[in-house]
């Protein structure tokens, strides 16, 4: 099969880097070209000294990039300026796979709340699959604007949406206790960022439902519900690179075991998803490196109550793996390729 | 005032060494003599680098500690082990501070039934005091057998007894998020200890109600509260030396404004509380090297459901620097000395 | 191409665990077995939750193992024991990757008075070829006993050895001052391998020409200079999980570009051999997870002096990357399956 | 005795924050006012959460500072910087601890050429004194400019300048290789002091005679040496928060043993020296956290080379509390008054 060709516009981020060491070692993709607003005509490897060897290839500025051919198009770039810049790819129907939150809010009011700004191209966000691949495989088969999932709401959804879409599944509450490595904070630079501020420490953050990726939480688990459901989330910061782990505490009308057995089965197909045990619990350490993404329920102790801990790499099956997997989807490749 | 003498027991362990670098600075204690079941004979500061200059006295065998008079003993020694290595400097009459759970449990019953196996002294269960200073400070005063808390019922007990033991205040339901620094795990040789095992990793442990930690928890809520009370807690293994962050959900019928309040004037005259914002929540970081406690309650945007962050040093207001808050006022001594 | 079979002793080891997740996608090789003198019966991905879907197989014993047929065994085992566990397999001709030191030292009381008792398989020592690929590639092809090089003499020997075989250089003294992560000490349980020991921490140890490694860095610089050499080495214990950066000082008759075109010269075809620049030096994240090793000159300001800085991860070029690069070369596969 | 009254410039930097912790508790100083360029009006404990009780002052501008009348002026000020704030101050004939390279350099030409700017009050540098209380403790009870010297200086210097200033000794050569925390880097935004940058990681930077601090070290030993001394410094960006380990290859005419014996008897009444030996080398968490500076000597295995290891922590004996202790001598009082 031929390889297809793809672009990555905002390719200096650490999802940017972590996208183009998987696709410089996928079997059917070729990096056509990386774009850049701050380094444009560097060496990406110079960015990265990582990279080196395995692209080595010059970042190009956006007026260039937006010149290019390409068959798929990823976007790292932040919130907002996503939007804008892929607009024009998707209006040539090039297919875009976009790793930031603005194509996942599929009512434009919800998004400018939660954004604090009005979208770009709200008619967009109708035609948008949300792209968890577990959960809206057939839609991403034919999608054209394709909106990557954060990396909170896939350490928590993938948990939750089975117990949600199972009937006689009933969830009373759900409080996600979750925990980031500090790459997920971005390449900026930002106090909170500093190695000298994140070691050594661990702190809660946008607890209280204000941080932004609760709209995306309730709104898939309200649509697999099928009424508004909100959660509690409190975000911390941890210190280690990447990962994330979710501890939640769902009050439920089943047992650990019988969740066990729903997300078993829900998820038995799946290449991605490991269930694990009580005695075999999720560890950040299990799923560093890889696009898997590991599950357990234990029992709380407390009838009625039952802990799913979730863990995940955030930046492979968090972003770039998963952006990964999207595109092994669209186009119709295996969907391990380059992931395993 | 004449400084009093005091022996350690288990010094080669974290806390016995943190315990030590307190004491060896203290205004009014001298260290009389450190004993260790597995290195008799060893100048301390060999085994301990940091300790050169500060103490560097030879530990001894527990034979010849036992014949020892002292003003106060601390034993750093595990549980089971403790009381048994306590009791004859009890019979003495010496007041002696212990940092396992021996007699931290006031039924010997439960403590069986949590500990696997038969109290060695459980007639001395009835007479130690819970060694919380904020909550028993007149019964530490008189204390002979003084049972120090555990480090995460420290982190839980300080945010949450005020709530108990206020009138009109009703707490339905506790889950305590807690993440701890390795430090916590001891200095036992153990794989999940192992600096390649801990380290760029976060995991939970002993979740479910069972953790030994529960049984003081939910002892001494349960006397607060006048009746049974049973919580939920996941502890978690996180990846820095010292530290325990404890995020706690709390089913009540106040507001976090509300929580606040009665928090800040239930510790307003309490050297090591500091009670913080919603703006300002804790960090390990703030706490780290301290015996300071800092606590705050937050919104959970869920009415009815309060947030509180905890965060104490493991070893020292979890600990080492709790005995000695414990023995300033034992003895009378000013209760922040060696502590500020 | 047919798959070929391999075995693994000793697999309960950070490089065991890394050769698995290695093998377990390669292309090529089919794991047969991993044996365990301590855990047999008990399944792989039980001990290293990492492993779970990609090799899930139990542990067997070494007697069974011993009656297995397969193309290539792999051995983690520790010096000493690996030796022992490795000749019966020799024996059968089974092709034998040794990541231990047993097959390294080619004289057997050169090995002796290293490692502190007499060699099993004295006369296997002469056969054994000591397998770096870019110095040895055309004896590997042949092996039946490869002796995989240790992780600080592969980052010492990669930038040293091309200036011993260059005519007209002169290395008149060497200093190597080596940075290594904590999984460099293995997996056993040992004080100053314990998170709380380890981290907030650098120190060096084995100082002074003491080091076990400096047999075979001197033997292989010997050979290459066609003269007795000895070498300063430091090795430090540094708190990250994987990784080598070596910083050497090396009194030579040539200046920092010379070496660097040397060394570019002599490695240009070498798939896993990076030379950076003065402005763009090695650090051990560039490296970390690959098999590369990456290699700079620089100045050191004065003359007849300069610094060359190699990085690796301990793990891959270090131990078991290394093992299935040579594996590669021995059985005419692609040298780099497996590996990129 | 009547506590003095200091004031900080530059206190919202790590060096700053360290100062006002360790002046909060100083028996004999009392903290007039901290000011900041960037954040004046903000209460010090809001910036720094760990300042809470300590120290909860609101910060002051610089001229609201140059106003006030102090007994003593800590400046943590980036140099250049740093020489212009202190200037009134010492025109005021207010004793002026200056913790920036500013008043370091005795010659105002080599100051310029290290620090590509001229001296903003070249006439200064002739009064400053070099605050390295061990050799020059005398000056520095008079000095009204107090130079205190850089982190990596301070590790290099204490093990050197003994044999550099004893009689029969003949220091060769100098190889410095130093490893450095991240706080060591400063508080401000850079891209390699991102925790996700610097975790995980080691690499060397400015090395081959380019770091600044080479101008200090060099003409405090060649100032001992009597002529011109030259030395090889690469200092290394290490994983941790705070320390500095000095690893020194010295080719000298005595040996490892002598070498302690020197040491040991230069340094026997200092008390925040601790000579240790070969088998009980310095580490970085022996000195965390405390102004000690430990040594060793040992021997490297080549005649006429022997290896310094040196410790402190980069913050403490590094920075601020070799500030406090130049303060104490300053005015008279015990000089380990508020460092044990």
């Amino acid at each position: 099969m031929d390889k297809i060709t793809v672009g990555i516009l905002g390719a200096t981020s650490y999802t940017g880097v972590e996208l183009v060491k998987i696709l410089a070692r996928h079997p059917q993709a070729t990096i056509a070209f990386a774009c850049s607003r701050s380094s444009p005509g560097v060496a990406f490897s110079r960015i990265f000294g990582e990279a080196k060897n395995l692209w080595d290839g010059a970042l190009i500025s956006f007026e260039e990039a937006a010149k290019q051919q390409v068959d798929c198009i990823f976007s790292c770039l932040p919130h907002a300026v996503s939007a804008e810049y892929c607009t024009p790819f998707i209006a040539k129907n090039i297919r875009t796979i976009d790793l930031s939150a603005d194509f996942r809010i599929r009512e434009a009011e919800n998004y400018t709340q939660w954004y604090q700004h009005d979208h770009p191209s709200p008619q967009l966000l109708k035609e948008a699959v949300f792209g968890l691949p577990e959960h809206y495989r057939d839609a991403i088969k034919k999608a054209t604007v394709l909106a990557n999932p954060g990396c909170y709401p896939t350490s928590i959804l993938l948990p939750l949406l089975p117990l949600y879409k199972t009937a006689g599944v009933s969830v009373r509450s759900v409080i996600a206790d979750s925990k980031s490595g500090v790459s997920g904070a971005g390449r900026a630079l930002k106090l909170t960022s500093l190695y000298a501020e994140a070691n050594e420490n661990i702190f809660p953050y946008s607890i209280g439902r204000t941080h932004r990726h609760i709209a995306e939480i309730e709104q898939e688990l309200s649509l697999a519900a099928g009424k508004a459901v909100q959660i509690i989330f409190s975000p911390h910061l941890a210190p280690f690179n990447r990962g994330i782990l979710s501890t939640i505490y769902i009050d439920v009308n089943k047992t650990a075991e019988e969740c066990s057995s729903i997300i078993l089965n829900y998820y038995r197909n799946e290449p991605f998803i490991r269930i694990r045990t009580k005695s075999d619990l999720p560890k950040v350490s299990f799923v560093a490196h890889t696009n898997y993404c590991d599950i357990a329920f234990t029992e709380s102790g407390k009838a009625g109550l039952v802990i799913a801990v979730c863990a995940i790499d955030n930046l492979i099956k968090g972003a770039s793996g998963q952006a990964v997997q999207n595109m092994n989807i669209m186009f119709g490749f295996n969907e391990t390729a380059g992931l395993i």
